[in-house]
């Protein structure tokens, strides 16, 4: 396992600095060719400009804030230049409800995230 | 990026020589440590012990069979000993409705599933 090991954290979570409209613009640390499982339909989004598209709808009914996402029961996996990361996710309190898993490339020495996947589990009656 | 790519599709899919007991007493390809995300609750499934119990639950709900998954949309990203891969999953037939994410590290030659995420979006009104 490589030393360079990927901050998913970095990724993430928008910091005080970034504004709702500024994350959603820029998106950082993510491939032009990201294949993204969101929590909603559709079934998968398809490279960056969608990739935006879904956090500005995200930030139309959720708070931006530097704590607005909190992570637990993280693993990371690396070898040099590809990782995978998980763990669960709590968005806006309570208890984690949300699953995360990220996949990174490390190209010219920096980590990129080419893919995502973001899920709720069904609840079983 | 290694030749040696794992192949998701050997540890995905049930050969048809495997009975669905067969498969779930096995689960071959699976580290002791998996963690997977599943469709249904709970939020989290950890170890190998409570993996093969869920798909002992799967196949009382889901006949077996050689054709059961078709898996469309597939990427795999690796390295010599880390790699992880991606795509669409079609459960019985119908359009995909299902994604999975699989994580895997190679030890002593042999690639195994570290992490597994299957999930199906919410649907939006």
């Amino acid at each position: 396992m490589s030393k360079a090991t990927p901050s998913i954290q970095s990724g993430t979570t928008p910091s005080p600095q970034e504004t709702r409209s500024g994350y959603s613009a820029n998106c950082p640390n993510r491939t032009d060719d990201i294949v993204m499982y969101d929590v909603p339909e559709p079934i998968q989004v398809t490279g960056i400009e969608a990739y935006k598209e879904t956090w500005k709808l995200f930030f139309d009914h959720n708070a931006a804030g530097s704590d607005r996402f909190r992570l637990s029961d993280v693993q990371i996996v690396a070898s040099d230049d590809v990782a995978y990361a998980h763990g669960l996710l709590t968005i806006g309190g309570g208890d984690a409800h949300c699953r995360l898993t990220l996949g990174l490339r490390r190209t010219d020495g920096e980590w990129k995230v080419t893919h995502e996947h973001h899920s709720i589990p069904i609840k079983l009656d």
